[in-house]
């Protein structure tokens, strides 16, 4: 939950008459998401979402970020669009800050994950990578495998205290992990972040969910598209006492094969490329455990429940593991 | 901003089908209040506020808080409306919890308070108590003067951490404040925590700011209704670096005056009302601070910026000091 920068009304009214998106009705702060501010915008035209872009996010990349969406969304991919101001720019500057609006998007994130989620979202994401392609730009992966090393360097002082031992875990996992990891898959635009809050969905009239939106794109770059699969596995299919739930992991890969199906390398390389994403995942958190004062007023996530995934990983050396 | 509990989709249509409001369309997490958890629910049928009562309210006391809400909307106030199900009930149980859907109120709190608010502040102010009138039974206010000497008594392990010293002071003020208490005030139902978060503006269609409703009731209870206007005066007229804004708090007190005049008892109470209201936020935010563990994903607001409030209400000893 995150909302970080407390917009003063006539400052949102300036800023929102620079749009002809009609006049100012509601405006609350958003409790999810955590890298940006989020609000829920309501005009007399309708429902948007503005987001002022926090630090973690560089502004020259918006235009990347905001670019892929237009484009998704032009090859019917259900995602935000950013709304273009009177003078036709949508990235603009309020409190000091990038900030954009963009459209609303219906549907619900599911809180606790269930089986009939697991298909709508493999095909969601298998939509995504097939959407994305003539996207000419690459954006590299700022948190892939050639971040790992220095970010694990980063929690080396405070790793251990969050868990004995763990900095030498890590660094056993990850000399492993860069080992072995794939030099020539497939490529292409990934969200990289497709975590359940990421993902909305709408019950169709039976109450079976089907996904309304994809949301949050600002991790999105250019990478092996099996790496954002590997994402997803550990993101929707542990359970909460960390078991994983093979058929869940089943039913996402079925449903993203339906629509793009994997090459032989790419489902060889699921396991490594399921241990890399916990270890991203594990590190930023570590680093942000590791470097966030005790007190602050920020929700820190528990980096162990990624050293959880990878141990299951590690011990499942071939994709049989996952159901296949 | 607090979202507690996160409400399974199943959850969360399984409740809405006891209503007759249409279907789900949206449902975020409102990252503004810090006691209950709020959702902004769209459904076909337009927007709601589905609100989770955590931990400090009692339930017991739920249908005192929706009855006084809707007493006020009958005779006019703005305010969320309790919606009923269609078994005529609208206080129910979700995720083991009680909940309340209320209609969406249109508006924006101000984060930053100018002038222009303050007037309109003091007449929702009044408006509120001369509508609580006829409502009958009376809830006591349990964060009241008789309630603080065990608050501080929680506090003396913790509290001179916070400030070396803190503790002796508050002692001291609180044996001056609850001296001079007074005994015999005008009483009705008061909102005991009408905040800038608590009061939404719309602008007119010449920018010009004025009340769309007050949120927020469930600290409200039965008490001196000038100590109400106390509590404004302290949230609403000092600045950031707690400089007293006497051109506020006169248009706060002006405005009230014009629906509702001060007798010359209120007025001369006024001082020790301040100190009081200073003291009992002061209280409740230093409890929570001195019995919150650090790290805890709670937002703690800083005791402190009532101390200073305080030690200004101390220093003006008449009603002058406030710009009468």
């Amino acid at each position: 939950m995150a909302v970080y920068t407390e917009i003063s009304d006539e400052a949102l009214r300036a800023y929102l008459a620079e749009y002809g998106i009609g006049e100012l009705v509601a405006f609350r702060g958003i409790a999810e998401g955590v890298e940006n501010s989020n609000y829920a915008l309501k005009t007399t035209a309708g429902d948007f979402i503005l987001t002022l872009y926090e630090k973690r996010v560089d502004p020259a990349e918006l235009p990347w970020f905001l670019g892929l969406m237009r484009h998704l969304a032009a090859r019917g991919l259900s995602c935000p669009q950013p709304v273009a101001a009177r003078d036709g720019e949508a990235l603009r500057e309020l409190c000091g800050r990038p900030a954009a609006i963009c459209t609303f998007l219906p549907g619900v994130w599911p809180r606790r994950v269930r089986q009939e989620h697991c298909a709508p979202l493999g095909a969601a994401l298998a939509e995504l990578h097939a959407s994305g392609a003539g996207f000419a730009e690459a954006r590299p992966n700022s948190l892939g495998p050639e971040a790992w090393a220095s970010l694990l360097d980063g929690c080396r002082e405070g790793g251990d205290a969050v868990l004995p031992g763990l900095v030498a875990e890590l660094d056993r996992h990850l000399d492993g992990i860069l080992r072995e990891w794939p030099q020539d898959l497939p490529r292409g635009h990934i969200h990289a972040d497709l975590f359940p809050d990421n993902v909305f969905f709408l019950g169709d009239e039976s109450g079976v969910p089907r996904v309304s939106g994809l949301i949050d794109f600002y991790f999105a770059c250019t990478d092996f598209l099996a790496y954002d699969l590997a994402i997803c596995l550990n993101a929707w299919c542990f359970e909460p006492d960390y078991a994983f739930n093979i058929t869940k992991a089943r039913a996402v890969i079925a449903a993203y094969q339906s629509i793009r199906p994997l090459s032989e390398a790419e489902l060889a390389a699921l396991p490594v490329l399921c241990r890399g994403s916990a270890m991203r995942f594990l590190l930023t958190r570590l680093y942000d455990w590791t470097h966030t004062p005790a007190g602050a007023m920020v929700t820190r996530k528990d980096p162990l429940e990624y050293l959880k995934r990878l141990r299951f990983h590690e011990a499942a050396r071939d994709v049989r593991a996952y159901g296949l």
